[in-house]
């Protein structure tokens, strides 16, 4: 059976810690779906279009990494992509809370959907997507914290 | 003396978890007022009084068991009950944080009153109202994570 | 129905946490038994005598509270003493997360058993047993940690 | 390529929370080893032998999944067995932060090792060995945390 | 070298817990400026200038505090005032992995500089200034949670 | 006034977190002695005398840093070296939440005592002695997680 993975998020913006994440996770999943849930984008830095555009560049040469945006419950969107997976990283002890609660309630939803943590490496275990935006609203330089493609962008 | 405990939160809406906790307590107190801050109910997905008769259905066969919603501080809302209890369920150490902090605030300001916690049992543990919300927003079903009378509702 | 609740622990030494935690919960219960497992004593700084001793002479006055030691598992001696209450003082997170694995094996075991939480004054919230012992051993002065029937002992 | 996967432990016993994420992680793997760390066995309630024919009833029907015990470093069994991939469950941010030092630290040694968590179901989530070694040496029944296989053992 | 800190915050309002950071960090530094970020003060209840105001009046004896606000990267603004440390008060779990994600994420952006934590006193460690405003909004005694100069102002 | 720290641990052995936290404190104190308390030494796996030598060769270069054996309270060591700093890494919460009952137990013993915390840089966030101890002893490479000095001994 095809092993499809969805890795959903907002990533406003990507940041080099869902990078390490996807790379390591490849080897595991046939496919894997980055994909931009719209519903928490209201206030979003980036435009949903743009932060396709940035994480498909950065995935340019890798065919199994696919990117897509969605409307509604992530696990519906699982259904429709025919996804069994859900992979997510984990960097901290707060994140653990808030994964394992979405977890359960998306097993709750969709009992077949198992989702599946790696850990973020430790020296991006720091970054998170708020502090980026914080630092790019500032003219900071946001080359330490996401991926080239889309500090070049 | 008569042993009162308000049971205060948002409650938009009522979850399993919050019901388990006032089962479980009823023994325990000659009263439970369940306490709607109205507050912390802006941008509520239920209004007040829809949450009122949710909550009020469900435990329209226990005497015991109150609702109400209220203005200003919790503990003001306590003196005026004259209830010298807080009841509050524990779920993960990201509430237990949050609730201590609270708790400690509340004696500051009314020595008298005592905060009481129970554990969320393990199967509901993982439910959060912001979650519910989540799942009724995007037409998902909610009935694995409320009481019967409210998913009916 | 008379409401006893059981105060289990090792207590060596009984410290001001502990102490604070019974004044506050004794307007709840008829009774409360401070429970000092042998089991988990191998090692102990302070033999079990000892421990029962100082902590009678610090509840002297407070008829409701009684002081005992037992074999075997807590629940065994909750279901022998008629007690349907467990009482646990809450410090810190990694408190929580074990007495959350305590309770609910409990409750497993014998599942009329309730175990309700009080969380320490935030001034006692630092203290354990293992750096009071610490402390003894060292011959450092455990009057800041301890009740004073207990430091004069 | 063949993905084969180590779960390592000590299970004395293995528990109910064990095998959740055993059955759970089946359709990621080719195989699955159990492994049974002889390091950390000292003072075992159950002997290696013991642990290991346990395990073995438990998973009788699933010729995935094998059971073996090793000495020395994680890392240099999964080297000598070809494994790519260690399996943990996770349970609590206790056991995510002993993991996550865990985990990077054979990365360190191994850098082409990745560490794969699973969330133990929420009903198993309280469950450890070591509370289960304290029922089980205490008389207590243990039905309710291990396997049948091991509890009729 | 001169010793220059930043105590960087949004002080809405100043409490207890942040004072008794600054007197026990004052034998540390030659120099301490508490700075309000104003990037982070939408919303706020109390306006940049009067929190100026009410820190000013705390440490109108203490030569080597100084106040302002700034706007930008705090990193930017330490490299403007010529620190080299930052200096913060840790008070729970929460806080410290929330601090640990900027202190790394400023050590990127700015490699000389060093945050230094240290722990807020035990009898103010549930203070925090949301629950301050809280409290204030409702009309609420706030004496207990500020200093002196502040719940006067 | 000399500013003297107290850097206390077991350090065995001492690891690139400890060397990391040395360097970043030297700025910051005019003395620093790293402290191998003798009490926690039981079942050391190298001898005190072995860890004062590793410790010594490392930081060979820097007159500031000097390295000493105790024995008793880690306050009294304090107040014999007129010490009034106690320097601490923090990696992880669990790390914080064992320091913050260390350092509230230590200023209630010597009030004129101040903790300072570094954060671990988070490449080393991950390293324990613990996990040194079970690499070397299974003949493994601790050269990744121990200073070259160390690894070289």
């Amino acid at each position: 059976m095809t092993k499809i993975a969805i890795f959903p998020g907002s990533f406003d913006p990507f940041t080099l810690g869902h990078y390490d994440i996807i790379l390591r996770a490849m080897p595991f999943f046939d496919e894997i779906i980055i994909a931009i849930g719209e519903n928490s984008s209201k206030n979003a830095l980036f435009s949903v279009e743009k932060r396709l555009l940035m994480i498909e560049k950065t995935f340019a040469q890798y065919p199994k990494v696919k990117t897509e945006s969605y409307q509604g419950l992530t696990v519906d969107f699982c259904r429709q992509k025919k996804a069994h997976y859900l992979l997510r990283g984990l960097r901290t002890t707060a994140d653990f809370e808030y994964e394992r609660s979405i977890a359960h309630s998306n097993k709750t939803l969709f009992p077949e959907l198992e989702t599946v943590f790696l850990l973020t490496a430790p020296e991006y275990s720091f970054i998170t997507s708020t502090i980026v935006r914080e630092i790019y609203k500032n003219k900071g330089d946001i080359s330490g914290f996401v991926p080239k493609a889309i500090s070049d962008f």
